[in-house]
């Protein structure tokens, strides 16, 4: 226990600088993820590179909201929860970003024009786990939505796990099916970027658990 | 230092909590490197597959346990040492578990079925450092074990280093003689999660050696 | 705020431990950089494995540096700032120092005779990063020098930012016009490695604005 926690019981809890942060952040997250999804859909890949363009510049912008809670965690001396939570809650949001982005640029860079079922598929369940991060995020303001909060984290591990499966299965059929090394390489790096991406909203979801449980 | 370790000078440590769970979680990693040694030793491939599948499952037995160390660390005003580093070390000791399982996954996904003498070598190195690192984990709820915790971190680390050792004149072979790069690319990934895992022995080793500077 | 950062108030702060182990660390990075642009323009490719050779050398002093850095972090009460910050910068100076070592190591291991012009290039990056970030270490003792400091982290960001330009050309490149799977992965692996260093020594920069943020 910090001294901080100790200072929580008489001190009133400052929600409205860190709150505000972190709905931007997640819903920064939720607008990449949508980008990457009708990205992966669209036929015309001219239109598809100016949504990779867009996604990274949303990315430029999901760092500067993560900074900005940076910065306001080494002004405030009163926190609404224990400091190294909301570094990591910052960081992890911040994660899921860099990994969208990263699928979105090794397409890009790969010039990877063939997007298959399993690049779809994976793409929807990071639109899936974004959604639902930033639902919980959007309630983690007010403790009575403890329950809600944690069905939601319970929610995003099931879609971690099935991304999993269709990663597995997905690199199982290139290792059996694509004889050319160089495809193979690029296919797989997309995959676990995307896969990757779905790990980092569980991440996020395990430091929600933690705030709960401390706070509950 | 923090206020906890304030609070340790007046109130007695509770160890009842958090060394059964280390324990069992070393335990298990040493149970995984067990079963893994035994699958790469095996010529029948289907033996070998459900071997896979049990370290799959000892794998989720070991993320409950490292969960319920976090829920305890949530929970608990006092513990027996700093919070971080009960954090660090079921999450280094969960990282054994975790590549131990990437090994054995990435052998099943790929199909290796043909087992190469470095693929058993840093399987037997694997078990070494978590066999010494379980024996180290067993008398950590003593401090008098000072010194003989001191010489577990030493073996563990040359493990590690011999164990690079191997990786590196493993991967140099492979790229002189393996002419097929996506057997290349398969045989380099199940050596690079063997190292890891052998590398995050090291890591326990590290929190270890905090652990007693800051408490002997 | 840390019980530590309250003491700082009244208690003088002892700055003679951290500081010259941070410069001896950073000092040594440079040193590595320096030996690697070295090496990647000697025609000779055994002055080169002999130059490789020296900067794993160097690697184990710099992992000399760091362990006393903690050593002396277990053993001291008073900091001259947040211990998890000195604990982050450590680790920061460390990184880059591994991933140094890791582009030598792997241009060694895969017997990349054939340095180009993206691995000429990213090395020179390396080095500007490491020897910015040397003089921003050095002007932390004196927090008179905030202004100087902040400025190095921009230029730090700035490198970073065009290494990740080189490095997603040079990869693009190879994708485009390297017909031989495991030239490209050597190569590829090799540019990453040290467009990784770069990344580092950002997070180095990011570290240092935390410090600053807090101390100023």
């Amino acid at each position: 226990m910090s001294l901080n926690s100790i200072f929580q019981y008489f001190v009133p809890k400052d929600k409205k600088v860190f709150f505000p942060l972190f709905e931007q952040a997640a819903t920064n997250v939720v607008a990449m993820a949508n980008k990457l999804v009708e990205a992966v859909n669209t036929v015309n890949p001219e239109a598809r590179e100016e949504m990779y363009a867009q996604i990274d510049k949303l990315e430029n912008i999901g760092d500067e909201i993560t900074h900005q809670i940076y910065l306001e965690l080494s002004k405030n001396f009163i926190t609404p929860f224990d400091r190294e939570d909301i570094a990591q809650l910052a960081s992890a949001i911040d994660d899921v970003a860099d990994y969208i982005n990263g699928s979105a640029g090794r397409m890009l860079l790969y010039k990877v024009d063939n997007i298959t079922d399993s690049i779809k598929k994976l793409s929807d369940m990071v639109l899936d786990g974004s959604i639902v991060m930033e639902k919980a995020i959007k309630e983690l303001s007010d403790m009575n939505n403890v329950r809600s909060i944690a069905d939601s984290c319970v929610r995003i591990n099931s879609i971690e796990n099935q991304a999993d499966d269709v990663f597995d299965r997905a690199v199982a059929d290139l290792f059996l099916y694509e004889k050319d090394a160089i495809k193979l390489i690029k296919y797989k790096e997309v995959l676990a970027n995307l896969e990757t991406a779905t790990d980092k909203c569980e991440d996020v979801a395990n430091v929600l658990e933690t705030i709960l449980v401390k706070n509950a």
